[in-house]
This record gives structure tokens, sequence and C-alpha cells, in this order.
């Protein structure tokens, strides 16, 4: 079954709509496997309508295979266009991805009196969230990737290099290994600055004693990838070791009870009570982890406010933290497939990181 | 005058509004200059407040000085707590740049009936668009950086190279030279790819005879640069040499009528005039360009439809292209800065590019 018939299969029979209508760039990707479209229609059945504008029209042509491709000209109107198919279509209830307030009101007006709209994204983001093999596949890839770019600053974090110098070398051996892109800005934050979760990477040069948090991920055919390590600089002192310990330890006992069926708020728990146990509960500021796929944070989210039960299929990062302003911080995070019995961590690399 | 006041001097006194509440996080990092806010409220007078998650508490403290920087706790309703600030600061008229169909309704609700809210980001647009000279410093040398890139582009590709390993290096290079990120996904386009303006790069290996387009951006400290240049590899062609020629003659034609003053759709016009004029008139897919800044594709768009009229201190790329489908295509870029009575092109770099 594809994408879209899947799509309709649950969207279509359980809650009443009879079209869908994306304009989210990763929810288009997930259906057509390639980027540049503006708009995707899916009429209750036969092709789905993919928008284009001319300067991404000849590729979409020849890569969108079973989709129908319509050029939106520079002088059209994109949501007049989509409500004359739409009605073409028969279409009674339409849903459609978060849009801006001011394209909502247009368009409603578009569509009346025929067609009702609703925002929902509720079923894409339910078929998003679990893998399939081919996305496994894509998503192992981008995951070994990542893994050589964590090889990579393992081999250039030293005294008296700059962050940026370390991000330089670690996206060039993911390119070298086949990255499309990097996932998210590469994070290189050492000394105090690796007490900022997101401290990004400055032309700060490394010294002697600093904790460095390296966060980085790699795209393979669109997919993300999502790992953190955390090295000392020369010979960690005592409470550094501890630090690293526990948020070791608290990886540890989440990646032990992460299966299907498993609440995320009880995974999230599990890591910040090995947290909190050890005192360190006020420096984890962040949730443990989040889902990955097209994009490199998507549901499932795993805090302690989410109601969402882990699925066979889900992908999910296992990052807990610690950090203490002033001091530095540490973080140890994992790309993780969820199965039905136990969980497979896609990234891969030793934990233990002093650096010379 | 600081950014936030020359907002409040512009919207305030001359629509009507006294409150301005940002979502968009590139409207919010002109005004914060670092990244990692989740809102930020402009009342009439005083501080502005920033709103964070825990994640970035400790960072946005550090460096967001002269705001007020509020935490939003995980079990917090940060809507709520917007609107119970809009009403402390006795705003009566809100403008926010543009939220989804769903935030909309909650937050009309939540500030009625004191505070009336409406969608309207054109202030800060306006803004953004004209470059100031710290801005500009940044820009000539996110512009440095790419100049660069393409710089490793020339030596690196050859026959018998792939795409990606061409990327490789560019970004390598552009790392070394203080490149924060890629101001998006790095294009080399080669062969029959090359005719698709937003080809990626892939693993495909460059071949003698093919044309291949190179289009990067280097960013630095968030403000992004945009580049491209299209080369030959081995003796080029009677008809890509025209093609060549022809491209670079409107991109010269138009870059001789940028200057204060003169409407957007006219520098299109000029451009797209020669390569009419030359028979391919239908292969310029696209627009002109388009202002860069936070973002690589921001207002003002040049384009046949727009009204816009250039301002000194607006930052332009200039790109046209021709793209013959199975055949190949051309595009050649630079990211310009507009003057009062002229153009500077802020990415430099030879044109005629044939390669061994």
């Amino acid at each position: 079954m594809t994408r879209v018939d899947q799509l309709r299969k649950n969207a279509f029979t359980s809650d009443g709509f009879d079209g869908y209508l994306l304009f989210n760039s990763y929810n288009m990707l997930y259906f057509l496997g390639v980027p540049g479209a503006t708009a995707l229609l899916i009429p209750p059945d036969g092709e789905a309508v993919v928008y284009v504008y001319g300067v991404n029209y000849e590729q979409a042509k020849a890569e969108c295979k079973g989709f129908d491709v319509h050029l939106v000209r520079g002088d059209e109107n994109l949501l007049t266009k989509i409500a004359i198919q739409a009605k073409t279509s028969r279409i009674r209830k339409l849903a459609v991805d978060n849009i801006g307030v001011k394209t909502w009101h247009t368009l409603t007006k578009e569509l009346a009196p025929e067609i009702a709209l609703e925002v929902n994204d509720v079923f894409v983001q339910a078929l998003r969230a679990v893998k399939d093999p081919q996305e496994l596949e894509l998503m192992r890839k981008a995951a070994q990737i990542t893994s050589v770019g964590v090889e990579a600053a393992a081999e250039s974090i030293k005294s008296g290099v700059k962050e940026c110098e370390v991000a330089g070398e670690i996206e060039y051996a993911m390119r070298r290994r086949g990255a499309g892109s990097t996932a998210f800005e590469t994070i290189v934050a050492s000394g105090v600055y690796s007490a900022f979760p997101h401290g990004g990477c400055s032309g700060r040069e490394i010294r002697e004693g600093d904790l460095v948090v390296v966060d980085i991920g790699a795209t393979f055919n669109y997919y993300c990838s999502d790992m953190s390590r955390t090295f000392v600089v020369g010979k960690p002192s005592e409470k550094q070791q501890r630090i690293q310990a526990v948020v070791k330890a608290a990886q540890q006992k989440a990646f032990e009870v992460i299966k299907a069926g498993v609440p995320v708020a009880q995974v999230d728990a599990v890591a910040r009570q090995v947290i909190a146990s050890a005192g360190y509960g006020e420096f984890f500021v962040h949730r443990l982890g989040h889902g990955v796929g097209l994009e490199v944070h998507e549901p499932p989210y795993l805090n302690s406010a989410s109601k969402d039960v882990l699925a066979a299929g889900n992908v999910v990062t296992v990052e807990p933290g610690i950090y203490i302003p002033g001091f530095g911080g540490v973080r140890i995070e994992d790309t993780v497939l969820v199965l039905e019995g136990g969980a497979e961590k896609l990234t891969v690399g030793p934990y233990n990181l002093s650096k010379k």
C-alpha cells in the first residue's frame, strides 16, 4: 500500500475526511520522496496533485512518480487553483496541516460552501512517527554517518584547537561518508559554554580541563540522525567523572525501559530519577528526547507532560544532561529504534571520552 | 536608537499598535542577536520580554542584554503567560507576526476583551530589509567566506569527482574561513541535473563535457550569503559558451540598473529581456532574485509581480539562469548591496569557468 493510500485508510474512514491538503514541506516530502513541492492535495481517490512553481517543475515531473504534477505560474493564485481542484474532486471535508491564519481565512472562503476545512495533521504525524523498513534503512545510514562524525570529533578535539575547527572536521568526515547535509547546526560547546545545552560553536579555543559537548547530526536522503558525546580534555576531575557517570547511568536506565507500549513520560521519569537521586535534578533542564525522522525534532517527544505511548518503529533520541552554570555540562545522546520487546541504538560509539 | 525602539517608532505611531508579539525565530533573532527564544513581547515602553524554556534559560540570561528574560516551565501555558503580561503592560492593540490558525484562536481568546490582536509583520520586515552598518559588516564577511567556497569548487571540480565530494570541499573551506553553517543545502548539480535549478547534490560522478551549477552560501554570525557559478568540465561547446554569455550579460544588465528607487520588477524585466532576446526566454524559470539577511530568502523579492522599490541598504541576489531540460543549465548569482546611486557586489569571483 502506498503512503497516500495508508493516509486515506486512516484519515478518511475514521474521521470523516475525504481530502487532505498539505503545505508543510516535511509532510509533503514524506509522501513525495523529494523536496520542491508547494502544496499537495490528496483527493478521495486517484492520483494526488502536487503543486509546484516553475523553478521546480521539470524536476518534479521527472521525480514525482505516481503523482499528478501541476505547474503554478507566477501570475496564478495558488489557493484558488487548489480550491477549484478540490471541488472538481468532490471533496466535502478537507483536512489541512497547520497553516497561517491569513491563509486559513482566504482558503475557507475559496472552498465555501461545498467544502469544510479543518486543521488536522494527526494522521500524517502518526504515519510519520512509525518508520517503515525503507525509512529505517535510510535512518541507519544517517546514524552510521553521524557516528563517524563523533569519531572525527574524538580525533580533532585537543587543547588549543577552536570549537569551529572541530565542527569543520566533523562535517567534512560526515560528507565524505555520504551525508547530504547536517541535520541541525553542529554543536561543539567547550568550557563554561558546555553548560548551555544549545551552545552552538564559536571561535573559542578548547583548553586543558574543559568539558566539550559535541551534539551533531547528518542527513541521508533527507532522513536525520542525532548524537551527542561529552569529552574531557586532559585528566578528568572527580566532579567531571561523577557527572559523566550519572548522565551515562541515566541514559542506560532509560534505554532499558524503552519498548513498545511504554508511556514516554515513564522513560523520561526513569532517567530524571537517576539524575535527581545523585543530587543534580535541577540541572537537567530539558526533556529526555524527541522523535527523529525527516525532521530532527518530531513526535513523539519524550517529556513528563506527554500522554504518548511508544510504538515499534518509533525512532527517538535518549539524551539526558546535567548543566551546571559556570562549571560546564555533560550530555550523552543516542538515536534509538523502538522495538516490540526493547530498543536498538542506531548511533554507536564509546562513552568514556577523555582526551589528551 | 535600539532596534526595539525603531520598531516602536515605526509601528506604534503610524498604525495604532502599542505592542508587538513575535514568534518567528528570525524576527526574534533580529532584535535579540542570539537564537533560542520562544516568543518576544514588545510593550509600549520599558524592557521587552523574552520567553524561553529551561533548555535555553541560562544562555538567554547571559546573552540577551537589555531584555527581561522570563522562564517558561514545562507545566506552564505560554499563551496564558503572554496574555497576562500583555494586560499588565496595558497593551490595547497587539501586532503579531504570522501564527498558525490554532494559536490564533487560543490567543485571541486569552487576550479578550482588553486587547485586540492583529496579524502584522510588515514593520519588522521593513526594518529587516534595510541593513544597518553592523549587519553589513557581518554580511560582507559571510560573502567573503562564500566566495572562498566557490574557489574551493573551482579547485575540486574535475571529471571523475562526485558532486557530493565537491560539496564537502566547499563546506570544509567555508568552515575553515569561519562559516557558522551553510545558509542552505549546498547545490552541486552536474550534467542533465544542472537543468534542475534546485538540483541538490548527489553521488553522481562529474564527467567531461558537463555543465556544473554550484550554488552555495555560508552564514556568519547568523547572516547569510548566496552565490552561484556554473563550470564547464573540459572544452565548452559552442552552445554552452553561448548560454553562459547570455546569462552573464543578463546579470550585468540587471546589476547596472540596480540603485535605490528602482522598482524590483524593472530589474527583473531588464535581465529577462536579455535572455528572451537571445531566444531562451522560456528557460528562465524563476524570479531574478531575493533579499538576503538572517534568512537566505527574505523580502524584497525581485520578480515581475512585485510592487516593491529598492532602497539603499537592501541586500539582494541577482541570479538569472537558463535551464534546458535534457541538456543542462547555467546560473550566475551574486549577493549585491543596493546603494543610493548604484550597487556593490558582496560576493566576488571570476565568471569564466572552464575546468580541465
